[in-house]
């Protein structure tokens, strides 16, 4: 649900298309330390962190110079869109979260070999003076086959499979322009190839039972075919609703980095356990998979922060929900994912009644740009005299107006004048009065930081109160 | 290298965009007779070769239809070209094949439980009154892990992110038009998952060496890092020979047909052998791949076919091509796919005076139509007065003639007037004289069939005479 609609008839586009000296030159700088990193791993014992950190770089820089590079291909291919909330409204590249897909595509396919790196030189060199214990078995064939984390391989590769089908379904979406009814399915397809990945691969579909719970249900239950309705319905939300916290420059964006910065940190955590934590392979897995995409987002955030110079699409929206979703299912911390999409479940939560239609809902619902101030006000939804809400929405309506969670606009005879538009964006300017568009965003940003906080703090402290024990020990 | 470029001063689209009673009728018989088909492989033991041949059929249905209900979507994205070998200039949908690549690639990755079914009945049940050997490691997680073919599963799952990266980069290339020097590496992209998973995962590089060299260099001589040069310049040459035998209705997704449906023709060859031949499995795995795209690629013919109504775009010969290079190269007859591209390789080394400049090489080299006859001819590039061949190209140009390579026009003087386009069709023209152009497509059809099966047949019987053994067996 991108805000900003094509449009065929604004000022012609004034988007640079070069690099600036310092620019190129910083970017240079960068990619050229990333290199000497990455060929210094080559050197010791190939570690995958560092590899991954110094692709993340490289990803960085072949972002931003690329969505520069591309903007005026990506209009004269008719990706472009207007940006509504500015007193000049110009035409800017749409859908650039297509070229940090693909870049992002592209580093963690290159990337697949570090993490084998010592089987290989174990499996190459006959595992020699390394301290790699390797298995050789004669095939049948007469060659040696070594003895190989295939299943980790498999993984990672489903992992990819699905995160290219949500690229190509969300390019789809973006040239299409693909109906809301429909569009909500594509990560739903995107999921399979994980799903199918999973089942075929892991199997794994037990859930640990809280402690009060243990008595009547036993330590682990067996959720069997309803565990992958779980993970699909994690699959489908958490795509769309980063899809549906969208409309002013950047936000998109930056809520994708916060939960991908947050995901991260959580997986730090578990690399600094002074024991080798089980679960320390599932989040060198994750870090893998979020550094690159923090790479290719921040350089995004470059070009789509206020004033944007391009849009990101759903393209982005998707992509970015299918990482979360892609590194907490093979993870396995989903849950964790939920604690961090709180936010994102709160706008979906607060939009239902103009979703399901129990108020009108227009076609874009992002905030309302006031150019007189130059400031962003709630976008509303205006009643007509004879199009008032029904007595129970009515009340409903009345009732959120009062504790503050929605600005009602009533006429002298008690009928509906406008309501605020359902979403935290307005909702957020409901409270905190018009606000720039760059100052809405810095806002909502700090509020998803702070509440991300909290729900690791949450997981990780309070869930001892219900399960025997944390996955990060005691 | 489209031959039908877009342009913004045809008539209106006349495309239907519903099918008549008569198709919906058949396809959705053939949907429910697949279906059954596939619901019945549950029951039994899960054959995999039936339920691909199921899933192909549905994938030829879902194809069919779907290319006609998103024909006016496309068009109004922008996705559409003129037909320039028509007397009245229509515009039809372009990129189809992407339509055709995403179907495809939804049935393969649904396909994936399928030939591991066997194992995962023996996991899940305890392999009670199966005869399938499961071994049994308890794990450290206290969970049971079954003895699994990761590494198939893995080498497929390459397969598919080749085959979707292609399909982005593909869709990237009718979007914007890449320039030709730029296209010509979209395939080199693609094929790095599979030479990634190839390198982590399988290694072999060794090649056999034929009977009479074998004193010098050994039975197997390993070509190392050179493996990878000459996998890479399969996976670059195979997509690119597709795209450019291209220029008349229906021909790039015939000689992809004829090409898919000799491989499987030499698939089923060791299927069909009394004993079970150490190279079976990669032939079901090359058949699993090679069926649904036949599914697809039908459906698209259905379209395609002269007087053609949809175009497929160069995402469908780049896909095409990279079907064959993943097949080949995971089941390891690279050297058969070479054989079966000869008419491309003919059609490559015949075009490379024009591809590398030696003479002037138009933006568009399709067969001219004439639209008096309603036939096609060899279109041909003009000589100016004062621009005339060099004199080593002029005497090449006119030995090309005089053996009946080249059509030459020559004045009074000896100059050159026009020479024929480098291009097999335009020399199948100078041969053949004017021909309809769904009579040229069928004649080069026929003819690639002929030295497909003339190849086969080489492949089999004379490579015993500097081979010790064939694959196929004695």
């Amino acid at each position: 649900m991108t805000a900003q609609p094509s449009s065929s008839s604004p000022s012609s586009p004034q988007t640079p298309s070069a690099l600036s000296s310092t620019e190129a030159l910083s970017l240079f700088t960068l990619a050229a330390a990333c290199v000497a990193v990455l060929a210094n791993t080559f050197q010791g014992d190939g570690e995958p962190l560092i590899a991954s950190l110094a692709l993340s770089g490289l990803a960085f820089a072949a972002t931003f110079s690329m969505i520069r590079w591309l903007g005026p291909a990506f209009v004269r291919a008719g990706l472009k869109g207007v940006d509504m909330s500015k007193a000049t409204r110009r035409e800017l590249p749409e859908c650039m979260g297509a070229v940090a897909a693909v870049v992002y595509l592209f580093v963690v396919i290159v990337f697949v070999p570090f993490p084998f790196y010592k089987d290989i030189v174990a499996a190459t060199s006959g595992g020699g003076n390394r301290d790699v214990v390797v298995r050789v078995e004669e095939a049948q064939q007469g060659r040696f086959l070594h003895r190989f984390p295939h299943g980790k391989l498999a993984s990672y590769l489903s992992a990819i499979i699905s995160l290219q089908s949500i690229a190509i379904l969300g390019i789809g979406d973006d040239l299409f322009d693909i109906r809301w009814r429909h569009k909500f399915f594509i990560p739903a397809f995107a999921s399979i190839p994980l799903l199918v990945v999973y089942f075929v691969d892991f199997g794994v579909t037990s859930i640990v039972i809280p402690v009060p719970l243990q008595p009547y249900l036993g330590e682990l239950f067996d959720l069997g075919a309803l565990y992958y309705v779980y993970m699909a319905g994690v699959a489908i939300f958490s795509p769309n609703s980063i899809n549906i916290l969208a409309g002013i420059n950047g936000i998109e964006v930056t809520q994708s980095i916060v939960i991908a910065s947050l995901l991260a940190f959580n997986d730090c955590l578990y690399l600094l356990t002074p024991y080798p934590h089980p679960a320390t392979d599932s989040h060198l897995f994750s870090l893998y998979f979020l550094l690159p995409f923090l790479g290719v987002s921040l350089a995004l955030l470059g070009h789509n922060w206020y004033p944007a110079r391009v849009f990101v699409g759903d393209t982005y929206c998707y992509f970015a929900g299918m990482v979360f979703v892609v590194v907490s299912i093979l993870g396995h911390f989903s849950k964790t994912l939920v604690l961090l999409l709180i936010p994102q479940i709160a706008n979906f939560v607060y939009s239902t009644p103009q979703l399901f239609g129990l108020v009108p809902c227009p076609r874009h619902r992002l905030p309302r740009f006031n150019a007189r101030t130059g400031a962003l006000e709630p976008s509303v939804t205006p009643w007509g005299e004879h199009r008032q809400p029904r007595p129970p929405v009515a009340w409903a309506l009345r009732l959120l107006g009062k504790v503050g969670l929605l600005r009602v606009t009533l006429d002298g005879e008690g009928r509906f004048v406008e309501t605020s538009n359902f979403t935290i964006l307005n909702l957020w300017l409901v409270w905190r009065g018009p606000l720039r568009e760059d100052r809405l965003a810095k806002e909502i940003t700090a509020m998803q930081v702070v509440v991300g906080l909290f729900g690791l703090f949450v997981r990780h402290r309070l869930a001892l109160l219900i399960f025997k024990e944390d996955n990060w020990g005691l």
